[in-house]
């Protein structure tokens, strides 16, 4: 029985995968703060000796920013990819953590144990529990299941400027069946994930001019066409009356669930009232007919990011406005096309324009919605394994913003890619006091162990 | 002939009239800066003493501000107050300005000559066209034909705090049968006017809260309410197609122009393509079959002032935003009722107020249209008097924004009063290089001359 095998393995040497995440985490490596470049290279130091300590062939790749850890172990069977980052986000305020971020410490809480420390749980902490699952493998079986290429960047937390040109020079040697991306998290405390779906982001700035100066309104209140209730008009009529966005075309290339995937997320019993509650709000506010996860998972939306005009300070100024600007986003899914979609949105702009009016227009960039194959295998095989190892079922969900890696996996690299991940709402990641619950990690190690099995077998 | 002499009168003492100006507009009564308090005062005592000069019974009337000149004079016939300002806007930038502000000098332009200096327009030379033509009458007559009060303020440019109390206080002593105010101009630079109409103003703001704080738009958008589409459709929906405003009774108490007002007006042949292309448009925005000009004075609007919402700096948030706001105001007109209207903007809105939005309202205060007695007889007298002067025939006008002294006179102490003023367009009151014609002044004298031979006969 290897996978059992490996799984006690696991267990017995949990304490011995604690010791040497701790040891990551003491590394300070925050990429945004250029102070902390050289431990930013002692943490793909250690990586590249911790992966060759497992018979890797691991290095340190440099690039203009700080640099990639690559490497390979495993010679028959699929081949698979990992990636994960070595960086985390900067600590301040300081004063709100109850210990040094980087004097990471085992602690025991109400819930259960705890991994405190910054990077825990975004990313070292994920990042750890798929080598930990390797080395058990290694050290059970002397080999391990399948072809493996690891993959750990140095600067997620600052953009990834070095990413994707990196991506493209080494492609030969990155290419995989498949891409494993671990950086989300369970659904609840319980339920395990592989994300699907990554909602598109198309992001417009329009500016209506009207006179060629703020005006008095007792002037010109009534004669002087006011540029704010352009807008507003305009605004107004980017959605009907059961919240559907009404630009010609918009729903062309938006899919409808399929039934596995709505049984799903049925069976996830999501709690609309809980979710929205938290923020002061009870009622989902997006197309009628629609679920709450449908609205911020499968659906397209049109938001109103920002929104300017005339006098905003103290009191009250009877300026009539000569500019009123609006930044409106589109979170885009399926095959919707954001370059479509913001000829729409201009073409209707344009067409509500008064005579005395004009209006400029600045893109803020496009990115189209990802949806995972889930017609691969590796889908199906990471899904049951997920399920056996956890209290629930594991689901396929969607994610409303953007995670911009598993995008380039697919187009630098035409891979598909599996985001799954065992990180908790309440990890406080990018805040103070971070933690990784010990459970994460400890089943997080057995579920890529499980996952492993599975896709390596017949 | 008592009228024939007092403008020859007029004309012949031209130049002196210019000096007594010029000495008064030496004296730098900026009311806005307390350094400038004892040039208040001087400007003050050297009104009183010119009052005094002419035998008019004047003083100088301390306040908790600056001081106002009070002075009587006339024992028969109807009895007139005559209000100016003897305060100054302050002066900066000093460097635009082509000579001392201070310093004023009588100038050749391509236009004719002007007397150039801060507050030769406001309202040092408008002032004292009056005063001028109390002077020639009583060289002329030895005596007034009529019985005058000079009230004299020195805070009206920063605010007027002691105007209203001092009214109140002194009531007994200032009530007369009409006011005159000399502070409003020529419409363009033939047609004398009185200012008939003054649009009221009723200032609201408005502030949609949804969620109870910022959001990300990839985690809520899509089933998180957004406030600022919320306020966008409030915006939209408070003008009909035909740009009339929604709100139920809005119109009740908005009278049709007389038809003798009406002539008047089509007679000024007011040309909207140049008031509108000054400032970029062309294209009246105001109700449909309006003229601009009942647009900007005679037709009530709502404008929207400011509005806010979301991330509104440099490039580009994908928040949801927490809350929304927009400052708006309606100027009114007739009898319209401000509280009615602020009563039926808050119903409205809130109306309009999905489940989970809140909205708080700021009130920035009302003031109801002021509409004079145009069936004062004086009114007719001073528009027959003032077309005798002028090239073009005096009209009625409105006057889109407010002058509160018109209706704190109403209102405290129940008195019509008719403004009436000789400013032009290009006069840059509150500007570097503030100037009055010569022409201005000249004719200013005698038409307060013949408006005062008018009033007073039988």
């Amino acid at each position: 029985m290897p996978l059992s095998s490996v799984l006690n393995q696991i267990d017995t040497d949990l304490p011995n995968s604690i010791d040497r995440l701790l040891e990551l985490l003491r590394i300070p490596s925050i990429s945004t703060d250029p102070a902390f470049k050289p431990q930013c290279e002692e943490a793909a130091d250690w990586l590249v000796a911790n992966l060759k300590s497992l018979g890797a062939d691991a290095s340190k790749r440099i690039t203009t920013g700080h640099p990639m850890v690559v490497g390979h172990i495993g010679e028959t069977g699929p081949h698979v990819l990992f990636y994960g980052h070595y960086d985390v986000q900067p600590v301040d305020p300081l004063d709100l953590w109850d210990q040094d971020p980087f004097d990471p410490a085992l602690q025991e809480t109400s819930k259960g144990k705890v991994i405190r420390g910054r990077g825990s749980s975004d990313d070292k902490g994920q990042l750890m529990t798929f080598v930990e699952a390797c080395r058990a493998w290694k050290t059970v079986h002397g080999t391990l299941p399948c072809q493996i290429t690891f993959f750990f960047e140095g600067e997620e937390e600052s953009g990834s400027p070095s990413l994707v040109p990196f991506m493209k020079e080494n492609a030969a040697e990155l290419i995989s069946d498949i891409a494993l991306i671990c950086d989300t998290g369970l659904f609840g405390d319980e339920t395990p994930t592989i994300v699907t779906m990554l909602r598109g982001l198309l992001g417009e700035e329009v500016t209506i001019t009207g006179p060629n100066k703020d005006l008095h309104s007792g002037m010109y209140g009534g004669a002087a066409i006011n540029p704010a209730r352009v807008l507003a008009r305009i605004i107004a009529g980017l959605h009907d009356e059961n919240g559907k966005v009404t630009l010609p075309g918009f729903y062309k290339g938006v899919p409808e669930l399929s039934n596995s995937v709505a049984a799903q997320w049925a069976a996830l019993e999501f709690d609309h009232t809980e979710f929205l509650g938290d923020v002061g709000l009870s009622t989902p506010a997006g197309e009628a007919g629609r679920s709450a996860l449908e609205m911020i998972w499968s659906r397209p939306t049109c938001e109103v990011n920002g929104m300017e005009s005339g006098y905003t300070g103290d009191g009250f100024k009877t300026v009539l406005p000569s500019k009123a600007s609006a930044k409106i986003s589109f979170r885009l899914v399926g095959t919707q096309d954001p370059l479509e979609i913001r000829a729409a949105f201009r073409s209707y702009v344009s067409d509500l324009l008064p005579d005395d009016c004009t209006v400029e227009f600045a893109d803020h960039g496009t990115s189209p919605a990802a949806h995972m194959a889930t017609d691969h295998p590796a889908f199906e095989q990471a899904r049951t394994a997920l399920s056996q190892e956890w209290p629930k079922s594991a689901a396929y969900v969607g994610c409303g913003g953007s995670i911009p890696i598993a995008g380039h996996f697919k187009d630098v690299l035409d891979m598909d890619a599996m985001l799954i991940g065992f990180g908790k709402d309440d990890d406080q990641i990018h805040s103070p006091n971070e933690k990784y619950d010990l459970s994460s990690f400890h089943k997080g190690i057995r579920s890529w162990a499980r996952i492993l099995d599975a896709i390596s077998s017949r």
